[in-house]
């Protein structure tokens, strides 16, 4: 193809070959930028940086090496670089601070809703907090003050603080009037006006698109419909549930009085609910903290070498489940080819319970109303599952046996294959007991049900793997 | 504590009992239903319904088994149906459609949104079809004739048809006396106002709270702010990641000839992360379909049973390479005790790998721009990892060999123990090659790289584990 670089002069070429058809960042775009970079070329930096969405340049910065963003950042536009700093990684953004000058970051902050300039204000280091705030009109800085008061993850920190509200009696004319006067205390974006009483405790709430369809008469009362309040300590991850269960664009956030202090949108759920997910989906692959792009070798050892040391130990009741049946091994040496099965087969099979358990229990799908019945579900399936592959593997054991057999003799092999099919049903109860009480129990105790639960399932299949099947052998075989 | 029964009468009391403080589902509200049920005591279970949201009603169908959905759902509120329906597991909504009439299953759909009709549209059986189309007005039924021609899992199928669509020549004030008188025409819900031009292309878009702010004389053109196009073809997935990226609450949807068709708001874009990240949990859970609470134990089967053989399967290379050692477990048969940890441990941190890289490709931080530093860095880490957890193994093994030992013999202990070192250190590196390869190879041929991922990287391991062990062993102690 043309080297691109001739071609790629307007900001709508560059934008189109940097986002491709699928939105996600073109490598060949990426390879522009190192070029340039390269070239200490400032000038085409600027060009293509000027080109992207925000969004698109912090994610440029997390593909970039150390070295090449520490050339890139410098060239990030001004007008962008509030936005691109709320969409970056905690790691990216550090180097992108460290950049600015403090009077340039408070400025920054104060373009920022203030929700977002809250989540960037709380990563900074204490020395830099204090400079920025000082470097802040008075207002300014007593609302971050508010912000940062409510604790992390709880719909305080989620809200902006700017709502449009106004008393039922209003009618259409009058709130329509004064949203054009009010400009600057009302959100830059808002979806649904807040219908209040006289002790300003939300009451009902009205699309705008309702609102303005509507005969300037009409009181505020008589559009209203109602309202699904936040609390202001709520957890973000109920507060996505809320969300989600509603179909919520906005909704309202009052304090323990029940006044109205804010609103939570919905475009900063979508960013929690991906929060949760990845949660979910990292512990349960043994993974404890979330490894960005960026993260170092150190992050990455750090979030993955406690869960193998943990492994490491666990394994160890197999070997000593193993060493207790030493003898039978000897005697008859293709249990140790064997065993591996059992355990393996039952591992995944209580992998698939934990998962599915795991996923309910976050979309609040079991709960104590059912978790008798999933129990009982998951033991059924066990049985037959077990039932049917532990009868396959029984022949297969069978046929193995008889044929290492020097004298035949059809006992001791169908004895093996009876062995291996009781020692796989077992496993698949245990299986199922584990994969669906551990996460039970974790969340009854408050705790993440998806964490540490995959270590110790496996390690109950592992044990009861190489237990039954060793175990049965030593009484039936031998 | 008093029987709740006696005291929950007015709609309020019993919303607050259903749905506790975390808006779960409370259990005794469920048990309330039940009773209810058992008395066959409909207006209570009118009563009880009709306090609740229509999600929530959903939501307590899922909770109830078959039999008391049966006796549940006659009394599910007229004007909460519609609602309801968009909000059931597939399985359930089935049961529901049957109880209902063509004619009020018709009026039904047409209450919905345009998206929301044509998904419950698509899941009725061909003669249900005909004849609900048959009973639908001719506006209607031709809606939905053409919300059904775009293909499944697309931008077509997701989006609303109904949009607030103006020229950028009208000014603000011409803007809304249009929108008040255009009424049904218009959607229930908006959050922009797309500026076209005469052949009908978007443009640009206005956020109805800045519309409504601005002078009555300003044109659109000078209020209207730039757009992000989905395209009617374009992959559901692909519509979620844009939403995301750009915090989009709504967007405008094209045709192939760029004329504005529809648009996707972000409610119905919160359901699709939803789906993608379950399929993904899944997936890596080895479990092929979703199970509602609702799930037959043969749905069950058939999601898990297909995976559980696959894994029997790749289970027999183990067997296969164990078998090849015999000789060697019979004169060492602490080999056979200690080979599970390293097939365990290795497992593990594949497992490890494959995770992050799958939520690295479908959150597109994982792309052919960074795909070998990514691969390098798991190999380094794989190596600190093994090195590290290997060293301590060898120590163990090394001590339980010389424990063993009749006539102690510390070359042949410490011999074990440099094995067991450098089969961790070997079983690690595959495990970083597969758990990284295994995932882009799978994205690079457009395959999910979540499905099979696991079972594959779990047969490398293991493999690999059992070879690199009992092999090394044979080589430097037999």
């Amino acid at each position: 193809m043309l080297a691109p670089d001739a071609i790629l002069t307007t900001p709508e070429d560059i934008e189109d070959f940097a986002l491709k058809d699928d939105y996600a960042l073109n490598p060949q775009y990426i390879t522009l930028v190192i070029d340039a970079a390269d070239r200490g070329d400032g000038m085409r930096l600027r060009e293509l940086l000027d080109a992207l969405h925000p969004a698109d340049i912090a994610d440029l910065l997390g593909f970039l090496s150390e070295d090449y963003r520490e050339e890139v950042i410098p060239w990030i536009p001004a007008d962008a670089l509030a936005e691109v700093l709320s969409e970056l990684d905690d790691d990216i953004r550090d180097e992108v601070i460290d950049t600015l000058h403090t009077d340039d970051l408070a400025e920054v902050l104060q373009e920022l809703d203030s929700d977002d300039a809250a989540a960037v204000f709380e990563d900074l280091e204490e020395d830099q907090q204090k400079a920025v705030l000082a470097a802040m009109p008075q207002a300014e800085r007593e609302a971050m003050a508010t912000a940062l008061a409510y604790e992390e993850e709880t719909a305080g920190r989620l809200m902006q603080r700017e709502v449009m509200a106004a008393p039922s009696f209003w009618n259409v004319g009058h709130t329509l009037d004064h949203m054009r006067e009010a400009g600057d205390d009302l959100p830059e974006l808002f979806f649904d006006i807040y219908v209040i009483d006289p002790s300003h405790r939300p009451i009902g709430a009205i699309p705008v698109s309702v609102l303005m369809r509507s005969k300037r008469e009409v009181t505020l009362a008589a559009l209203m419909e109602p309202i699904t309040e936040i609390a202001v300590n709520q957890d973000q991850e109920e507060v996505a549930y809320i969300f989600e269960k509603y179909h919520l664009i906005s909704a309202p956030v009052v304090d323990i009085s029940g006044r109205l202090v804010g609103q939570i949108t919905v475009d900063d759920i979508v960013n929690i609910i991906q929060e949760e997910h990845r949660e979910d989906l990292l512990a349960l692959g043994g993974v404890s903290d979330d490894e960005g792009r960026d993260a170092s070798t150190f992050d990455m050892l750090k979030s993955r070498l406690p869960w193998l040391a943990v492994n490491m130990l666990t394994a160890f009741c197999s070997t000593w489940v193993i060493a207790a049946f030493q003898e039978q091994i000897l005697k008859l040496v293709i249990l140790a080819t064997l065993m591996p099965i059992v355990a393996s087969i039952g591992g995944n099979s209580g992998t698939q319970a934990l998962t599915v358990n795991v996923r309910a229990l976050a979309a609040r799908e079991l709960t104590a109303a059912n978790a008798w019945r999933t129990l009982w579900r998951e033991v059924r399936v066990a049985w037959i599952n077990g039932t049917t592959l532990g009868f396959i593997l029984s022949v297969i054991a069978t046929l193995l046996m008889w044929n290492t057999q020097i004298h035949k003799d059809w006992n001791g092999a169908l004895g093996l294959g009876a062995v291996m099919w009781g020692a796989v049903v077992i496993n698949f109860t245990a299986a199922a007991l584990a994969g669906t009480l551990m996460p039970l129990g974790l969340s009854k105790m408050g705790r993440d049900p998806a964490v540490a639960s995959p270590i110790f399932v496996t390690m109950v299949t592992d044990t009861v793997g190489f237990f039954s099947f060793l175990g049965l052998a030593a009484l039936v075989l031998l």
